[in-house]
């Protein structure tokens, strides 16, 4: 295995062996505890971690640079997260329940035994945490939150971009769960690359969860595949969700469309995955005049100074390219950065599409001007995988049809005259998509079926009742969803 | 990439290059064509293999060593299959549809959209076939089932163990899709190693689907995993399916069960995946003098010449081992072998797991005495992923409980008193476990699960009415089974 940081690699992994040891110990008794208890707890976490926000935020304020409001408002965020995947997991909402029942005339040609499919929890599941949302892709983010909910035990990699705030939630939620009685070793932290590489590695360990980058993730990806047995690694990592403007929508409602989309792609100074990072409007409109007039918003200072510093490079090289023109803001500075809006056009977006087509993690957006709608098809064909794709269109544009075809193919989440920062934690939320945007594309990391990666199916066959999973049970002791002999029955606490 | 025959690279290349471009198109199409008619075209594919079965069952005896009344009852469950997934992918069974209606007092903090979360079918997959279902995981096998069914287009690699059976069956496919209108390109075939690894490598190519061997399963994983967009790989690797006995079993139907286990191990000359490969019985009973005086069934020749000496090679490696013996059977043939039970203690299996706990591809199993119950807890925790794991047991058993609660980490499916071999098609089948079973232990090649290893999540924000996908619309001009707002409702067809 790599070793990244100067830990004696030998400490590490002992170190690391004893995490993982406690991790699965604990892992076995909380598989085991009743799905109501477990949502018990994980409430519990979701309380305390609301109960210390006094003693948090001002900690997230002091290393992420980011507004109060925005801290309370993400805290908030996270504390629901947490609830809601309780709730829906101890409903068994995630388990995909099936029973069949013995059919003799069966017609495949071979009678159909009793069969009866649940889910059970993968195992300990490493998470490797963002450093844009201090809170909600954090130590009691999301992906923690699906893996507790599930059954699972976490071992969470701190992000070095908020250290201190890490090392405050993690105490809060060791404490919450050791107070309600969760198993001691389900949650653990290491707070090195080197630890979070040895837990991936380790042979106990049976999941990764993982926000960032695409060169980390994909060698954490990497990692997790190359084991001698490769496990699921949930990575997303990175997106740059065009928007597509459509000419009667710009026709219609430009300065409107200017406003909406300065608030979103400078939102959190443009330090949000779903950042609309690409702007494709019509030639024959007032757009470049409006946008070249418009008040960018002043900026903060980014989270940290490596993405300062990568945010900076990024835009320089583009800026600097004599295809690329410099619109509106910009300047040079590095931190905290202007607003900036660069701009060119499709015939030289399609010819550089790997060099102009980039995500750019901080406030600067590329704006894209295309002579005839049907281009916006060539765009749309050329895209990697996305978590977003947005249309700002008009019902009756002929465009539509055609073109959001093409992006159910290449995006996770396609958004109609909304804009793509905001990510609701929902039932139907799906962020996620084709690679690089995700690893797993058939997953989410937001949203009630972000519980479904850290389960797997397991079917009994011909079990006697007492042997069986409340939820496989005829008197079905725990309630669930379940489709018998194929057709679907809502859960009692439907 | 990798080239393992002598077919010219580039040759080879545009070969594939000119299937995925026709797959890419027939895609398109097939997957905007409406469910319903989707399903009647898979169903006349299985009605054409029904048809021609007295064309293709001789080749298939000539190919495989197989009997006719094999042959048959696989043809079936083929054109059975067919028909199964392609009702309950037309019934949307498999989309996981969410609609998620405005919500100003969602108490995340903020108002939640309108969100509607269905999925889509992923785009070409290229299915590697197996040798020992030549109907079953072949041609029109499972994999290939879910994937047209699913909506995605299918580049199948034949398996070199009955090409003469796999051109006549792609025939009769090829032939009833054309006939009843599905797109040109939808369904190809290739027959070299290197096409299927080129065809796998292919940027347009979206999933793996493979049944085989560890070695060849792991190389194919490997380069899917490592392209520049890692695709998911479906693959079934090996496993030895442990079964154990318990005392009580043991000491009250030890002639019932020796019976049992003689017709499962040998079952199709013990060339299934789900074979019982080894057995754990107790010191403390008659077991092994009975199984030294079973009449063991005279057996065929194995499938091909390669799986013949491959099955002769573990079979006198075991056999020669001085802490394993002979039980019953055995002696030295090829082919046809003659069905084997070697037989060794606990302490020995535990102390040399990796040697002993080995598939044995052919009629070999290893009878495994233990002296205390607690041994098979020792066993379970010792186990790498399985296909199944199956207990012989009676309900009062103590030991069932602990052990059934290991074994659940280890398999994908636990029988009780039932023989692995026999895989029912049916809703609540899994049919694939944790590495080295599957390499995507969270998904079944069998049973209608299977389908949703063929499409990714995508969800609509904001969308108006007449661009939503039908089953996504208030009026669901498509049936399907829908979580609105968090509640489950059956779809129509229900």
């Amino acid at each position: 295995m790599t070793e990244t940081s100067t830990a004696a690699p030998i400490e590490t992994d002992a170190h690391i062996d004893t995490l993982v040891a406690a991790a699965v110990a604990a892992g076995d008794r909380w598989a085991a505890t009743d799905p109501a208890e477990r949502e018990r707890i994980v409430v519990a976490v979701a309380d305390a971690l609301e109960a210390d926000a006094d003693r948090l935020i001002p900690i997230a304020r002091q290393e992420t640079n980011l507004a109060e409001p925005r801290l309370r408002g993400e805290l908030k965020r996270t504390a629901f997260q947490l609830r809601l995947l309780a709730r829906v997991a101890a409903a068994g909402d995630h388990l995909d329940v099936r029973v069949d029942h013995p059919d003799t005339d069966w017609p495949m040609g071979a009678p159909r035994p009793d069969l009866r499919r649940t889910s059970v929890p993968l195992g300990p599941v490493v998470v490797f945490g963002a450093s844009n949302f201090p809170f909600a892709f954090s130590v009691a983010g999301g992906d923690t939150a699906a893996a507790l909910a599930a059954g699972c035990p976490v071992i969470y990699k701190s992000h070095r971009g908020h250290p201190e705030l890490s090392a405050a939630t993690a105490e809060t939620v060791t404490a919450a769960l050791a107070a309600h009685g969760a198993p001691d070793g389900l949650f653990a932290t290491v707070s090195s690359q080197a630890e979070g590489r040895a837990a991936l590695a380790h042979p106990d360990v049976k999941a990764g969860a993982f926000t960032g980058g695409i060169p980390g993730g994909r060698a954490l990806f990497d990692l997790a595949q190359s084991r001698p047995e490769p496990i699921p690694f949930y990575g997303e990592l990175g997106s740059v969700n065009p928007v597509f403007v459509t000419e009667a929508a710009a026709a219609g409602r430009a300065q409107e469309i200017v406003d909406a989309f300065i608030g979103s792609f400078t939102l959190g100074q443009g330090q949000f995955c779903t950042k609309p990072g690409l702007l494709l409007v019509p030639a024959a409109s007032s757009f470049t005049d409006l946008l070249r007039a418009a008040a960018l918003p002043a900026g903060h200072r980014l989270l940290n100074p490596g993405i300062a510093q990568g945010h900076h490079q990024v835009r320089e090289e583009l800026a600097g390219r004599a295809d690329v023109s410099v619109l509106a803001g910009g300047g040079g500075e590095v931190d905290p950065p202007l607003a900036t809006l660069l701009s060119t056009d499709v015939d030289t977006l399609v010819a550089h599409f790997d060099e102009l087509f980039v995500e750019c993690f901080g406030p600067t957006a590329l704006v894209v001007v295309y002579r005839d709608e049907a281009q916006l098809l060539d765009v749309a064909r050329a895209l990697d995988g996305q978590l977003t794709a947005t249309l700002i269109a008009e019902d009756d544009d002929a465009i539509v049809g055609p073109l959001a075809t093409i992006l159910t193919r290449k995006a996770g989440r396609l958004l109609w005259n909304q804009w793509p920062t905001g990510v609701s934690v929902t039932y139907a939320q799906q962020h996620g998509g084709p690679y690089p945007a995700s690893t797993a594309s058939g997953t989410t990391s937001v949203g009630t079926a972000a519980l479904n990666r850290f389960v797997r199916p397991v079917a009994w066959q011909g079990f006697p009742q007492h042997l069986l999973p409340g939820e496989l049970r005829d008197d079905q002791t725990l309630p669930a969803p379940r489709r018998v002999d194929g057709h679907l029955e809502a859960g009692s606490r439907e």
